[in-house]
This record gives C-alpha cells, structure tokens and sequence, in this order.
C-alpha cells in the first residue's frame, strides 16, 4: 500500500467507527453541534478568509477564469450565508429514529419501519468551499459520517472550515471521524477512496458529467449518480401562451448555467406560429441562441439548424434547441429518446394530458404549468439539498436528509414464534 | 462481440423498449396476465413435468444432492403453489402510480410523490423452478421488465415456464420482452449481462454467499445484495425464561437452513446458569450441535469450544454457537462486531433494554420478544418477497412490491416561476 492509500485508509476506520456512535447521537446534540460551528464561522471569518485567500493567491497564479475564482471567494456575505445554512440544517425535523410507519399483523406481533442513517458517505465535489459546511451539516443531522473531498484549488478553505467543525465535534463529544476533509490533493486519494466498500456506504459526487461518469467508473461503492439535466419544457396546443412564455423563459434564462434549467422547447404544431415569434422575440433579447428543427426555421428562419446532438445536449448556458412535434404523443416520445430523467414540464389546460404528462414522463420531477427550475430540494419543500438523482436506485431527483437514511424493520412481540 | 455477447445484448434491449410500455399498463392487464399465466400453468401441468423430467433425469446422472433434487422437482403440489402464488401477486396492490405523500408550497405548488417501477431488473438464482414464476410475477405486476437467468441444472423447466407466460403477455397483448429468460446456460451469459449497466437498472441476485459475491465484483450494475444471516437471539437477564426457550428453539430449528434462522445465541450471566442447561436439553433433542464459549463451557461442560470464526458463520445447519455476556452492551457489541445486519431479537420484559435494543441494533430486522424467522416478506406483511437485502442502499430487510419501484416528484402548478 503507498502512503495515500495508508491515509485514506485510515479514514474510512475512523469513519465507520464513528459512524457507529453517530447514529446513536441525540438530536440535540447534532444541533448543537451545528449551531456551535455557525458560531465560529462567524467569529473566525478573519481567519477564513485568510486561508481563502492563499487559495485565490494560487487561483489566480495558475491564471482560473473570472468565474471559478468568484465561486472560490469566500467573502463575508458568503461566510454570513454558510453560517446560516448550519442553523437552518439545524432547526430541519431529524430523520433518524423516525417511525415512517407501523401496523398490527394478525398474530399480533406489531411491525414497524424506522429510519435509520446510511452509515459513511464519501463527497466528492468541486470548487465551492461552502459546500464542505453544507454536506457536513446534512450528514451529520442524519447521522452518517462523511469524508469529504473538495476540489484541490479549495484545500486551504476547506481545512480551514474543517477544523472549526472539528473543534464543534470535540466540544459537544462527538467521534472526530464522524466528520473528515481528505487533507491530500492528489488524485490518488480519490481512487483509493473509492476502493473503500468495506467501510464506506454511498458516494455522492457533486460535479460536471466528466467527474461523475469517472467516479462511476472507478467506484467500487455504490454511486448516487446525477449525469446531466436535458430538461424540457412542452407547450402544448391548449396552452395558455401567456403562462408558456413566461414559464420558458424563466427555464431557460433566470440561471441558466444550473441542471434544471430548460435546454428544449417542444411546441406543439397548431400553437407554433403563434408562440415561436413571441418566444423567439424575448429569448433573442435575453441574448439566448435559438437552434431549431426545419419546422421552426419555417417559422423563425434565421436561426440555427439543431443537430442530431443538439436533442440530448446540456448546454448549461444562453442556448436553446426548440423542436416541433405534432402533437401530445410526439412530445411525450421525443423526451423518452432525447431526454436525461431530470426535470419536464408541459404547459397546458388540458386536463387529460395534464394528468397524462405526470403519469407517463418518468422523468424524477414532472411539472404542469411550472417552470423546471422548481426541481430543487428547497423549492420542494425537503428543507435541503444534498444532491440530485438521475438514476432510480435509491433516490431519484432532489435528495434532502431523508434520502441519508434507510429503513430498518422494527417489531415489538409477546412471544410469537412460526409455525 | 460473441454470439452469447449479442445475444444478451439483444435480450437487454428488448427489456428496456418493453419497460417503456410496461411502466404504463393498466393494474387490471397485469393482473389479467397473472391469473391467464396461472391458470394455462395449471392446465399445461403434464407439459411442464413433462419438460421437469428431462432435468431430473440430467440431475439424477451428475449425481446431483438429493436435497437438491428436491428442490428441482416439479409436482403437481409445486405447480399449483406456483400457480397459487401468481394468483395472490395478482390480489396484491399496485405499487405504480401511488402517491406516498403529496403538499402544497407557499407559492402554491402542490408537490407529491409518486410510485414508478425501477425500469429493467436482472434476476440472477440457482435451482428451484418456482422462483422463475415468483420472480416474473412480482416484477410484472410493479410494472418493470426482468430478465430471468436461473441455474443451468433447471433450465428446460425454466423453458417451459417462461413459454407460458411468453403466452400470456402476448394474449394480453404486453410486450414479448417484459419477461425473458436467458435461454443459454453457459456462464459467459451471466458475465455479459451484468455488463449491460445502459439497460438494466438493478440486479438482484438470489443464492448463496459466494453467487452473490461473484455477482457483485463482476456487475457494472448497482446489485441488491444480501450477503448471508448469523441473525442473533439475546436472552437478556430480565427474560421470562420460558419464552426465551420456545423463540429460541423456533429460531434455530423450525427451519435451520434459511438465512433468518439464528446462528449465535447470546446469553445475560445473571441467567446463564439457569437458561443454559434448560436450553441444552432441547437442542440436543432437536439434534443441534453446540458450540459455545469458556463461560458456556462452565455451565454445559460437554459441548465443543467455540472458535474465533464461529462467532460470524452462518451455518445455515443444526449447529448453534452459544455465548454468555456480561450485560446489554456486551451483547450489542458483540453483534456489531460479529453480525451480518439481518436479523437480531431480543427476550426481555425490561422495558428501557427492549426500547433501546430496537434503536441501537441497526440491523434490517430487529425483534423484541419474537422469533427472528419472521424477517420474512410475507411474515411482515409485504404480501410477497423478491428478496431481502443487507446493504442500506434503496432498501434494507425484506423486499416486497415496494422495493422494485422507486418514487418521482409530480408537480401542479399555475403559472409559477422562480425570482
């Protein structure tokens, strides 16, 4: 074994140990322990910063672009915003030890599901320093232990918030190993971790396709994958334009560089010559590229062909693929072939396909009459985020704290035996 | 690619366009094509013994077990408990389309959750032709597309199962490919399958240890994995000894040869010296060979001395390893340490210790005052059982319809888009 391997290795144990402990921890003390770190962010932002700033140093030695180096900033408006994602964390109902339900058998015995943690989750993620405060609180509200692994340009940043974190744990007598940052920036540490079955539960990586597919790849634990976001939005011919315009483009320019965002309009033929120019009209001035199918270049003729590859691309930017499909049937069949399980909605009053869409679209969020940028966990309503899934095992779309727990059988008897 | 290679591709391919179709079928065309299947397996009786017989007499020439003869033999009781089971799958709810929770946001959105099958399961087991019509049956009624591969020694009976139900789909007029089975019964055909991660969402093995080892070092695709059972019983010093007796007794010889079947009994000192010698004299009637620990070797002097490797073997025999613990958390430890997370069970009428056995044991099943063979699909109340997993990933214990679906996001809106 080389040194690497050694080091992560020996956090895996510690890990697995604490997660044994962990999950016997009362909420309160999780949430005080959540709360006590907010606390130090705030009181050591000086410190915080000055370790960011070894990594902006670097960042902008190795000449980062304008827009990486914004996402590693830690300045005191983001510092304010990690802080207060702790506390929120920490007022969330905890999942563990929730009886989600129970009922009598015909010999009596009564039989219950609880939830209970996953045990150890790996992160694996890129940039974002706060996203090591952000998954840590969630694993530790769940009671898993996590090993995190942040992106190399952020490793002073994240040892920095490691070790407040690590001071909340001391304090509150909570296992050191329950919470860990991998203090190596090689790539060797993330192969070997991934090696880790025996110890570590899930991974979870936070990142472009790239990253993820390279994960998938390597992992001998199971990956909760989320590939790509080709979500779609359909208006369909008894839409109400107003609402289809407005919901477009909102999909599509209100953050266009996030996975729920819009990458294909699909309009139906009998409404397209009405809403291609309205659409086309506010996308052009939102500064949007439009690629069309030959029928919307019937209608909107200068824009761009789409491509055969246009279909299945995540543009993640100012760029908008628009088909026209003949009808319902069209849509539903252009997204089974096209599309990526994330997010779709179809705008409409039609009742029937209203409730068609949400039925036959096995996408992990359908919407009627909504924008896709809804598929988040704090606009569902799971009060937070850890991650969204693209693939159906385990979890699918956006995962909160319940989605870090399973369930255990729990019966209570007074003697039964089988016959 | 090899012949066998392509011809597992094309078996895939064929699921996952079937599963499409399959995710929308109607409750009712399902249930009709359960009980068509049923009763054609009743009336094609003679065919199916008939095509029983060619393994048999292959069987009997290898010089297979007789118990696994046994096991392979169709009678006529066996073909109308097959037919009786499809039967009962078709009472059961269907999980698709049910919604597990649905509420509103405060901007008015009305979000909810609901049941969609998993897609294409790859069902991997060993002798008994039944699981072959289990197995279809629980993956059709919750509405996703399986492709079957059962061992080799039962393969012409597995033919003329599947023909029938081929029968079936097609009468009903579902696609041929909701159900395949892998008609060649070289191994290479197991290895190209578990390769096939772009159309097969989840494998669930069923077999012994080593099946499900091999299965989940050579699968690309996420495994249900349930290792083995060394399922405990824990006769805490507050048990009423003579229900400890009867749960330990069924426990460990109703059925020996099943993995809730328990293979180490724990024993509180402060009873030991009553319990033991009571408990002794049963098992030794039932035939049951003992293993136990110095302390147990005190009070029953003429049983083996217990090794290292006893405390986490499964046995899955009339053997047992008994141990005597200090205390409550002695016996925790010991099943962290040594168990397999399936299934544990507690004797005691102290309040405060059963409450906490079935909070800190986070085993898939834990009992209290029950007999650990009821870590059972049916025994629970699942209404069926495809398996029963030992990771926490996506389901943990027994498995009924539930576990082969997953759950989307559905989404009513009126217009709403995000600021």
């Amino acid at each position: 074994m080389t040194e690497i391997a050694l080091q992560i290795k020996k956090i895996a144990v510690q890990a697995k140990e604490a997660a044994v402990l962990l999950a016997k921890a009362s909420t309160d003390v999780k949430n005080k322990a959540l709360t006590e770190t907010a606390e130090t962010i705030i009181r050591k932002a000086d410190f915080l910063k000055r370790e960011n700033e070894k990594d902006l140093v670097y960042a902008r030695s190795i000449g980062l672009s304008p827009a990486m180096i914004d996402r590693l900033t830690l300045t005191d408006e983001e510092i304010q915003k990690m802080a207060a994602g702790l506390v929120e964390v920490s007022l969330l109902p905890d999942p563990v030890g929730k009886i989600t339900s129970m009922w009598r058998r015909p010999n009596g015995l009564l039989v219950g599901k609880m939830r209970i943690p996953l045990g150890v989750v790996g992160m694996i993620y890129e940039s974002r320093p706060n996203v090591t405060a952000d998954a840590a609180a969630l694993c530790l509200k769940s009671g898993n232990a996590v090993i995190l692994r942040g992106g190399s340009e952020a490793i002073h940043s994240n040892l920095a918030i490691s070790a407040i974190i690590q001071g909340s744990l001391e304090k509150l007598h909570l296992p050191a190993g329950a919470i860990q940052l991998i203090p190596v920036t090689d790539r060797e540490a993330v192969h070997e971790l991934l090696q880790m079955d025996e110890f570590i539960d899930v991974i979870i990586p936070r990142g472009g396709e790239e990253l993820i597919r390279a994960v998938v790849t390597d992992s001998k634990i199971p990956v909760i994958k989320h590939f790509k976001g080709v979500c779609h939005v359909y208006v369909d011919k008894d839409a109400d334009l107003d609402m289809a315009l407005k919901i477009s483009m909102n999909a599509k320019v209100q953050r266009p560089g996030v996975c729920n965002a819009m990458e294909t309009l699909l309009v139906d033929r009998a409404v397209a010559a009405d809403f291609l120019p309205m659409v086309a009209k506010q996308l052009h001035e939102a500064g949007v590229t439009i690629k069309g199918c030959q029928e919307t270049r019937k209608i909107l003729p200068d824009v761009e062909i789409a491509s055969e590859d246009d279909w299945s691309k995540e543009y993640l930017d100012l760029i908008l693929s628009i088909r026209v499909v003949e009808n319902f049937d069209e849509a539903v069949a252009h997204i089974e072939k096209y599309g990526s399980l994330h997010t779709e909605a179809i705008v409409t009053e039609n009742y029937s396909r209203a409730q068609r869409f949400l039925q036959e679209v096995n996408s992990s969020t359908v919407l009627v009459n909504a924008s896709t940028r809804f598929s988040d966990g704090f606009e569902l309503g799971l009060g937070a985020e850890i991650g969204i899934s693209t693939t159906k095992l385990h979890a699918f779309g956006p995962m909160g704290l319940e989605e870090l727990t399973t369930t255990k059988f729990i019966i209570y008897g007074n003697g039964q035996v089988r016959s």
